[in-house]
């Protein structure tokens, strides 16, 4: 029998998506899932295709040409290591496992680790683009050994996602460089979910819109700097009805519902010592909804402003919405690179920023026309320590700093939450302040923990007895 | 030869003046440190003190009266371990060890389950107060095993700072439950200290006063609801000189370091789901802050508000800032109670936050007084969700919300930095909001993941097609 040219594990929508996706170019595919009703059931409404059914691991390794090169696409967590397991007897010396799922990086960390011991190539590789991502074209974040990926690479390129002509995958380190990018890349969706939910309610609340009319907003939104899947998508959402005829938007329960990846950015990002307060407050943000029964007891008793009747100009309010959400997006991408920077010292990955932002302009969530300006960034200066020193973010920093402020201030005033934006203008204040009130924190460590400080005025380290 | 009552382990500043406290009480103390030097020089320190040196751990463990009672004061981590591997052989069952150092919780419950399987109790206990409190009486947060805790009881209670007649020590609950809530008594500090520095750099930057007039506002303000040990130090840092007669404070650099539990504090409340956003804003601050070449660098490149002379009523601004400061801080502690509440349902540690927010009113670095309103809060309505709820901090929200609002609003404004006035607001109004933008989100999560919806008119679980 003819050895197939790849294998899936995991018939789920990810993992068949992506089988289908690989078969569609040309590839001979073996599937094979832990219940063997998944597998029929994939092999029943894909006749025509060439994918192979294998019920037993040994059979699905063993009909898999050598190197064989395998795409795990089961549960993160425990399963994935049950699944390598119950694979590594009969796996050999250069195969290729390819995990694509949502994996935590450092158990990518150890798999590729451990698995190199024998022999195995181990590659963790983020998947961006949902289900529908997978089966026309994601963006793909691979890491772990360079060669192993390289042998990988027709495959993926031929699968992924394309932005201008280029395929949106790109090696992006060892071990779990892919998936800790990837996880940061779900850091930031948190934080552009939250800032478009923050201008959201900021048009609806203040100038008392129709779906319709925001719709359109996002529509003419999507036109222009902000051009993004995400803004896409909402006006999308916003007028899509019900089998009833209502807007299905204003029906849905505004509690947000999190699968840790947010999480995990914003940890790794205070054990780094990195400030990524945008897309952290997001993750917050999603927590707090989560409290519905209590926020809507503490609207009863707790005080805010009078709504107010807007006399304004609406359109000038539009428009200043606008650029509050594009600077907004700005620094939180400026804290996530900013974080990407610390984890490749951390790690010795040597990451390239600019291919980076490149592969994400396609097929992932987080895709939009703004990243090719960080592209253009980190092109220029690879060693960039913060974007926001980028001439072109400069710029809209000039530019649109008065919108962001007037934006927060008129929510502030009127008691709209904005923390996503409130937390985008202090890191804007602070990163640009050369004197920060931290002497005085320093001061107090040093008074009750004998913690010492430093001098402005000469080198040294230094502790008073305050109280003598 | 007779029995010493209690041991310590430890000669570091912590331990040393942990142990003269002890032994001021009439208590005999049996000294050990790993390298005899600071063992001796506390001795030659201290030669008329009930202090009795030992050189080995066999001697040590073997002075003492049993149930044994062993104060660990060692580095927090692997330094712990070692000192425990090396004492278990000499321990018997039912002795008691108390780690007094700042442990991570979760090391704590490791080391309770470890050797309560031979019988050895293992308390870890919080201690706060810095130097000096421990050598005058710090505030002590002890979990473990209620017994042993109870055993140990009558020198802790001797040992502790006093509130109004009682001591500033409670039982916490089960294995980590202490080291647990001393962890968020770090965290809180992390934020009282920011929310200080940013009222600070707020007064000193808009009303140009000099540092005396700046200890004085302090002074005052230590007279009223802010009274509070970190407010006290901080009208004595501003006017303290150095050498030549300069103000130390502003010869310090605005650098602030961190030894991590305010990281942990926020690492933790991301696990729980907590949102936790004006200490983590406070963390992140710090790591802000100690990008000082880069900032001095943005300050040159980002621009900002032109600074403006303040033409207001300038009592009136301090009186805000006051307030702003007041209820900033009781945010904080909302959020800080709230985490509590959620880590002792997830570990069964049944925290009594009443009789925390007691053992906090003396000793320790975040004493004020206005956590009797805490204590006072919690006996009332124990479990309380939310301490914003309560009829004194719901009349302070409803008193003090403008002047909050009016401070941030002006940094936005003028371009200072208000990262924690910021989050406490943005969190005050996102709590008090019965409805927020989240539908949006989970809307666009179903969108592009198929992770489904909850809705508002009808019970289930609910996925659209929403491109058809």
């Amino acid at each position: 029998m003819s050895k197939q040219e790849i294998g899936v594990v995991g018939m789920a929508v990810m993992g068949r998506n992506l089988a289908l996706n690989i078969e569609s170019h040309g590839y001979s595919v073996s599937i094979f899932n832990r219940s063997r009703e998944k597998t029929d059931l994939v092999i029943a409404e894909n006749p025509e295709k060439n994918l192979t059914p294998h019920y037993t691991m040994q059979e699905f390794v063993n009909s898999l040409k050598k190197p064989r090169q395998i795409l795990l696409m089961v549960k993160a967590g425990k399963a994935t290591d049950h699944i390598i397991e119950s694979m590594k007897p009969f796996l050999e010396k250069d195969d290729i496992l390819i995990d694509g799922g949502n994996t935590y990086y450092k158990d990518t960390i150890r798999r590729n680790h451990e698995l190199s011991k024998t022999g195995i190539n181990f590659i963790g590789t983020g998947i961006s683009g949902g289900e529908e991502g997978a089966l026309k074209g994601p963006s793909i974040m691979p890491g772990g050994q360079k060669r192993a990926y390289e042998l990988a690479a027709p495959i993926l390129e031929k699968i992924a996602a394309r932005a201008n002509g280029e395929a949106c995958v790109t090696y992006i380190g060892p071990n779990g460089a892919g998936h800790y990018v990837k996880m940061v890349h779900n850091g930031i969706e948190y934080g552009d979910m939250q800032l478009i939910a923050e201008a959201y309610a900021l048009l609806k609340n203040t100038l008392n819109l129709n779906n319709e009319q925001l719709a359109s907003i996002f529509r003419i939104w999507n036109q222009g700097e902000l051009n993004s899947y995400l803004i896409d998508i909402t006006k999308f959402i916003l007028t899509k009805q019900d089998e009833k005829g209502h807007f299905l938007v204003d029906l849905i329960l505004d509690e947000a519902v999190n699968k840790g990846t947010g999480k995990w950015t914003s940890q790794s990002a205070l054990d780094l010592g990195e400030p990524l307060s945008l897309i952290t407050e997001a993750v917050f943000s999603r927590y707090l909804s989560s409290l519905k029964q209590q926020r809507i007891a503490a609207s009863k008793v707790l005080t805010g402003p009078k709504p107010k009747v807007f006399n304004g100009d609406k359109k000038s309010f539009i428009e200043k919405v606008r650029r509050a959400l594009y600077l907004g997006k700005i620094i939180s991408y400026t804290q996530g690179f900013s974080q990407l920077r610390a984890a490749s010292e951390e790690n010795h990955w040597d990451l390239n920023y600019s291919e980076i932002a490149k592969i994400f302009r396609a097929g992932c969530i987080i895709r939009a026309q703004f990243l090719q300006k960080i592209t253009d960034a980190y092109t220029q200066e690879p060693e960039l320590t913060n974007l926001l020193l980028a001439p072109y973010f400069k710029e809209i920093s000039f530019l649109y700093q008065n919108a962001l402020r007037d934006i927060v201030i008129y929510a502030v005033k009127n008691g709209i939450p904005t923390p996503t934006f409130s937390a985008a203008i202090a890191y804007y204040d602070s990163y640009r302040s050369a004197v920060l009130p931290a002497n005085l924190i320093q001061a107090q460590r040093d008074y009750f923990g004998a913690h010492t400080y430093k001098r402005i005025d000469k080198e040294g380290v230094f502790h008073t007895e305050w109280q003598e």
